[in-house]
């Protein structure tokens, strides 16, 4: 039988869709009040998937359906909302909603709701958490924002690092209904709290009894300070393979664990930040964002633009006279200014990324340059000889494509050098390079692909 | 005490930066030779490590490296190395080295080595396994590329549905030594090896035994089909919060198992992906790669770049009595088209994401549509009078103001709905949106700038 491999890869391509006939049924039950009927339809439905339900409907829609059915939205949904709009969605439900709400949530989700309060919902959260937990959720609001100490779970497994597999496990059994939901590994810690090693419950169940803890712990233990920007857990998560790991105070006892699930959410958030801000896209932008709030997202960098577009005419209006009198200039002018920025943009990608991932350091960065360097000439080299054809075929003036040509191959060796060497600049001076690079190298592009151009037809062709 | 955060942030923010002597040091042990040396620095380093160091050098380094320490380089490393990378340095290694290597590794692993291997190193590699391991490896193989079939393990623990928490630990800790090294949770299988559910690990353990499993499996239960595409595989492991998912086969079977670290490199890589194909690099491309496959990657957008922009100065010649009798056209045009290259560019970006994650479908599109039309003409009302006053301020002619403004109205308008619109469509048609959107949008905004604003100027003006 052969398998149609295209076929399921097309229907497979839409497997987490959600299904079309259900937006249609939700929204003729909001606009009838049938709560009923939102329930039935909700019922079946992951936290996650209704949460993107709300950012998909329009904020008319979402005020009607919220109105209507506070009582179906549980803690699970609200941790799922993205932040802009959470707040949005805070500021509908009545008080004792969200006190429900909360009650069922692990102390790390009650954190983010927390950050995304007002003053008001924020003592309605923590009234609403039992003694034990508000102390938890108070303790991990104590560490900066976006940092392990608010990404971590209170709830930990511990056992003294003397043990054996069996009295682990005899512990754990002995402790059945008091323990944690989920948890992945069981610490081993010294008498003073602090963590020596780790054990995952697989490598525990998979060995006999008499065998000590600390013979079968992972090579990948590695404490994490709680004070540790989430952006550097994350990428521990991801570069060592961590499933979790323990979160440790300034004197190194152990408070807290991270799991790897909390890590992915921050590195898909990182990159998803990274790709916004080289587009000039306020980094919390979002779909359910309206007209307003997304043309102030928007204006900031455009305006950025603006002010470097018109620094770029300044240089053009200093070339009046060789514009005036070969209109070919600027005709072609743009095509100079277009590739390099392109070519910019390329390289400070490439950048940006680079140092995001540490795979660019002080130790590399000379070879990069140069390779970015050459690579800027022999694709400008490249471009020269085509666009020097271009030049002399449609305007009949060899000097042209000579001028063309040169200017060309300018513009993308400084593109190539702008685009590595202003990410990495911006990087030192602790300003995130991903969101001001573009505009520096756009700038410098367009300046001296103008410069060059109309600078070398001013002194050849006149 | 007063915590100085700002301090530990600073600190914290190269926590897992390489030591800057160990790159010195190894450099040196690398041109003497001194396998000794080279052996006492890399011991203590985790493989991902080791394999950026690898990626961080340069190829010459490279190869004296490889040459000198080829015992060095196990499993491991080989399989945290980047593709392009793993191939090269597959090719330095001797096949008795590459067979020893593979040994150590997991199926799922291997199996990441043979998609990057040559037919002989291939045969190496199959040969070098066990039996039973070799025919994991190739039952895997047998999936299309990129699916879960590829990224699954062939190591599963399952136990019969109907079965208690006391028998299921009995059945784990009888087998221990058989187990795979790493599982978080059991499977439930029907008969028919059909899986219809999942207990997590610490959840078994934190039940009383005379509890039935049926009765603490996970509401998150989803099995994979072993052809989906790895993509959706990381959607929904990030959509659902899932930590390992059963993967099936046809009918629907249970043939292996995925857990959430292969998920979450499949997103890492996703994400990276998008913004190398945003900025038009090669989205393979790497700081390893010398000056020629970086220029051969670079050159394709470059190349298209250069015809859009080709076909924009086709359009910007259409005027040149208006360009040769007003010099400050020319001196302006290009802040048109920028800034509706720059508008479209944001418009794209947010499509792009949005259609990866999901979030833009059907039922949403045309509100989405309306509000980037809806900001393109704020935004674009808001620049038409700036640059209506620049234009009056800086040439004297109040109808250059008006023509300038009303061009800025149009392009950012048809930005808004280039930017969204081409990447809905280039979806549909099943051409990923992230790498040929930029070129058709800017192109248009190209045309449109130009068009528009030399029109209404040879309109109005001459």
């Amino acid at each position: 039988m052969a398998l149609d491999v295209e076929e399921i890869a097309e229907d497979a391509r839409d497997a987490y869709a959600l299904d079309k006939s259900l937006r249609a049924h939700l929204r003729e039950a909001i606009e009838t009040h049938d709560v009923a009927a939102i329930d039935a339809l909700m019922e079946p439905l992951h936290p996650a998937d209704i949460a993107d339900l709300l950012e998909q409907v329009s904020s008319a829609e979402r005020e009607a359906w919220l109105t209507h059915w506070s009582s179906g939205i549980d803690g699970e949904v609200l941790s799922e909302l993205e932040e802009g709009l959470r707040e949005k969605v805070l500021d509908l439900l009545p008080d004792a909603q969200i006190a429900v709400a909360v009650r069922e949530l692990d102390s790390d989700d009650v954190v983010d709701l927390l950050e995304d309060a007002d003053e008001a919902q924020a003592e309605v959260i923590l009234d609403a958490l039992e003694p034990a937990d508000r102390a938890a959720v108070e303790a991990a609001m104590s560490y900066p924002e976006d940092t392990a100490g608010r990404l971590m779970q209170r709830e930990i497994v511990a056992v003294p690092e003397h043990w054996t597999v069996g009295e682990a496990i005899d512990y754990i059994r002995g402790q059945a209904g008091k323990l944690p939901e989920e948890f992945y590994h069981v610490i081993l810690t010294d008498p003073r709290m602090k963590p020596t090693g780790y054990v995952m419950l697989g490598r525990l169940l998979a060995t006999v009894r008499g065998v000590k803890l600390t013979d079968i712990t992972e090579d990948s233990f590695r404490p994490i300070p709680a004070t540790q920007p989430e952006e550097e857990v994350a990428y521990a998560f991801n570069q060592y393979h961590l499933i979790s790991a323990p979160v440790v105070d300034d004197d190194g006892r152990l408070v807290g664990v991270i799991t790897i699930d909390d890590a992915m959410i921050v590195l898909d958030m990182e990159a998803e930040e990274d790709i916004l801000r080289l587009a000039g896209v306020g980094e919390e932008s979002s779909l359910s964002d309206g007209i307003i709030e997304t043309t102030k997202q928007r204006f900031p960098w455009l305006f950025v633009n603006l002010v470097t577009s018109i620094i770029a005419s300044l240089v053009i209006a200093q070339f009046e006279v060789a514009l005036a009198t070969i209109v070919a200039l600027a005709v072609l002018m743009p095509i100079v200014a277009s590739m390099g920025g392109n070519a910019g943009t390329q390289s400070l990608t490439v950048a940006v990324r680079a140092i995001a991932t540490k795979d660019l350091t002080a130790s590399n960065l000379m070879r990069v340059v140069t390779r970015e360097a050459g690579v800027g000439l022999i694709n400008g080299a490249i471009f020269a000889v085509v666009m020097g054809i271009v030049g002399v075929v449609w305007f009949g003036t060899p000097m042209l494509g000579v001028v063309i040509g040169a200017a060309m191959i300018i513009n993308l060796l400084v593109a190539g050098l702008a685009g590595i060497l202003v990410p990495v600049v911006l990087d030192r001076l602790r300003i995130d390079p991903a969101l001001a690079s573009g505009a520096f190298v756009t700038t410098v592009t367009d300046i001296v692909g103008f410069f060059s151009f109309l600078g070398l037809a001013a002194l050849l062709l006149l």
